[in-house]
């Protein structure tokens, strides 16, 4: 067989925008004089090693409305993995599979959809095919609501959850004003160790709202008398005080201020539950005033019904330039985005070297942050509004949206 | 002055709906020839109390799309309280101040809309103005989430609730299906006393989604042994197990199975928080499988991103109707909702005596619970199936919705 094949898979925590950079990968296959078959294999690179694929290339010929409905689909079609393969130098056995598998089916460039981890993958397998001198290119498509990959102006899935946040603040600001008693409500966002998230809260803010009242971020410490002062202060101007906070604040001593679920995944990240609690009970305590706390949990990640249009084009773009790059020789390498402008808004796309990549996060710069350490700068604004603009034309059947059909996970 | 003018006022907690609620009683007077003015009262009763009004016909006047924009915003224009009115025999100094009000302003006809606790504040004072001869018809109209008003098909506020639920149940799932390992993900809607609402989840399934794989209402006793054996065994023929769980579940002897935040509001209801989290700490420590809990919380009560046409639609029709009741002479009433066929759907609005609703609340028919308890019957499908259908059209700018400026009652 002289065809020649790409694969394609997603890794680490879902999106609504990462079906979008799937899409975006199989139509620029499907637009390619070069290649013939995209493969997606089943739980990131679990299904090379499992043997698990799928023939996208087939399931878009099935229903031309499929590719529109996969890029606006949430959470992974081809499934995820938290799978953190070995140094080679200590095993390479996996390596060995992977890359037989590729000479099976004729891979010619292999694309994987993730985020810091992810391309921890990324660079292993780039390492790896250039030890034994494999033509085969490995491209890294950029993936995070957290927005703390490095070398790209933002990231794929980051510009929709900032939308479901903002959204979700100005409603939930809505629903505080309505009583006429002093009290306090913090929302805690995701956001382990990057505020980005967490700031773009601050675009609920308009001409009638001026919540949230406080953002706190764990790129600076958190002192818990400073943010009760906070709060005591602005409860003498205002009835409803709405705290915004990230799941990742920290003390000056680099502590969580929760970290009830002590838990480790694969990859070592603690698993972080309760800062938003955690205030709440501190409130309650110490200023003995209406309190409540919103965690506002995966529905951030997932609520596909509220992506930003800016974010999924975006997401489409960076898969088909992925395709294109490989088809010039690209390899060991992540697809980014460049801000040309902000007023009006432009991106272009381009790449950079995975190496300065990998296991690196870029959090949000200090002086995007006031000084006070409880709100964010007009920079902060001006960078993340151009990111939620933009609705997705949803299709309703009987009341839901209408989502792909992943019986291929789901019936496992 | 000749005129003659309504009032209206919101009490309660927050919907999507009641703002349409508010908007059709204002579109009922706007089209009405025999009145004139309608004010609203801030805050519930108590801005009668403290003579704080809006002229909502004043307001609606300044800009066409006004009164399209109340319709669709969420939680309460007018502000809300949680007062009740005492018995006017042990003391009618607020009964004397609120009529006193009326007569003031030419009040032919008072509109409180709002849940169970509201419609007795219109029981009283309805019960209050015969006592005392006055003329002012008192008319209620329906709202909760909860579904659980009697005389009523269904309530304003809950078809949007329940497609939110449905909606975040399909993406929630989405979501959880990506990792091929097993897991339990429970969900906590809310729900004190009926599980409508709760219910709502199994609309989610369909073609290739098959959960919430199990559903606990408040209406049966909750085993947790039982939970325990049905989550096990679902775990043997699936890998990911999504369980809806009602935040009013209680065991046999009707205690809670959760209620580690038991403060008690103004109208004696038990504040409950947590009964997914000790689902999931149960199934932690009994079957060692992954496992977490989402509560919805807040969002599913304000998401007006995501209401639902057929309730907006209804609630704005009851609004007008009663104005035009009150017209007719109609008082001591809530009007109300009564579903004339399923397929097609159709209903028809009327209204129902107060002292037959208020302080009454409406469970689940037993026969629409599955024998097992851990799931719905296909009569509770076919019932709430039309209430989530169609969807607004929101405007939305620079990425976020448009709704009402309520600095009114935001920059207190």
């Amino acid at each position: 067989m002289n065809q020649k094949n790409c694969m394609v898979a997603q890794s680490g925590g879902p999106t609504v925008a990462i079906n979008a950079s799937l899409a975006g990968v199989i139509a620029g296959v499907a637009g390619s004089s070069v290649y013939h078959t995209i493969y997606g294999s089943l739980n990131g690179i679990t299904g090379i090693l499992n043997n698990d694929f799928i023939n996208l290339t087939e399931l878009m010929e099935k229903d031309a409305d499929n590719l529109t409905r996969l890029a606006q689909t949430p959470a992974m079609y081809l499934g995820s993995c938290r799978y953190k393969l070995p140094n080679y130098l200590d095993d390479d056995s996996p390596y060995v599979f992977i890359f037989k598998q590729f000479a099976d089916y004729n891979i010619e460039a292999f694309f994987y959809i993730g985020g810091n981890d992810s391309m921890d993958t990324v660079l292993k397998l780039s390492e790896y095919g250039k030890h034994i001198g494999s033509p085969v290119r490995i491209i890294g498509i950029p993936k995070t609501i957290d927005n703390d990959l490095c070398e790209t102006d933002h990231t794929p899935g980051f510009g929709s959850a900032a939308k479901y946040i903002a959204s979700s603040l100005l409603e939930i600001a809505h629903d505080t004003f309505i009583y006429a008693v002093k009290s306090v409500t913090i929302v805690e966002i995701m956001g382990r160790d990057a505020g980005w998230l967490t700031a773009a809260s601050a675009l609920a803010r308009n001409s009638y709202n001026t919540a949230p009242h406080l953002i706190y971020l764990p790129e600076v410490p958190f002192d818990s008398e400073d943010f009760l002062l906070d709060v005591k202060r602005l409860l003498f101007e205002r009835n409803n005080v709405i705290v915004a906070v990230s799941e990742g604040i920290r003390d000056a001593s680099g502590n969580y201020i929760s970290a009830s679920e002590q838990s480790v995944d694969t990859f070592g990240h603690s698993q972080l539950s309760g800062a938003g609690k955690t205030l709440e009970f501190l409130v309650k305590e110490k200023l003995g005033v209406k309190v409540r706390s919103v965690e506002i949990n995966v529905l951030q990640r997932c609520a596909a019904h509220l992506a930003s249009k800016t974010d999924l084009d975006e997401s489409f773009a960076l898969g088909k330039k992925a395709v294109a790059l490989s088809e010039e020789g690209v390899t060991a390498s992540m697809v980014t985005l460049e801000r040309v402008s902000n007023n009006p808004y432009e991106v272009s796309y381009g790449y950079a070297e995975i190496k300065h990549i990998a296991n690196e996060a870029r959090s949000i710069p200090l002086d995007w942050i006031s000084p006070s350490r409880n709100d964010i700068e007009q920079p902060l604004i001006d960078y993340l509004a151009p990111l939620i603009v933009g609705e997705m034309p949803i299709t309703y059947q009987n009341g839901l949206p209408v989502y792909m059909d992943v019986s291929h996970l789901s019936k496992h």
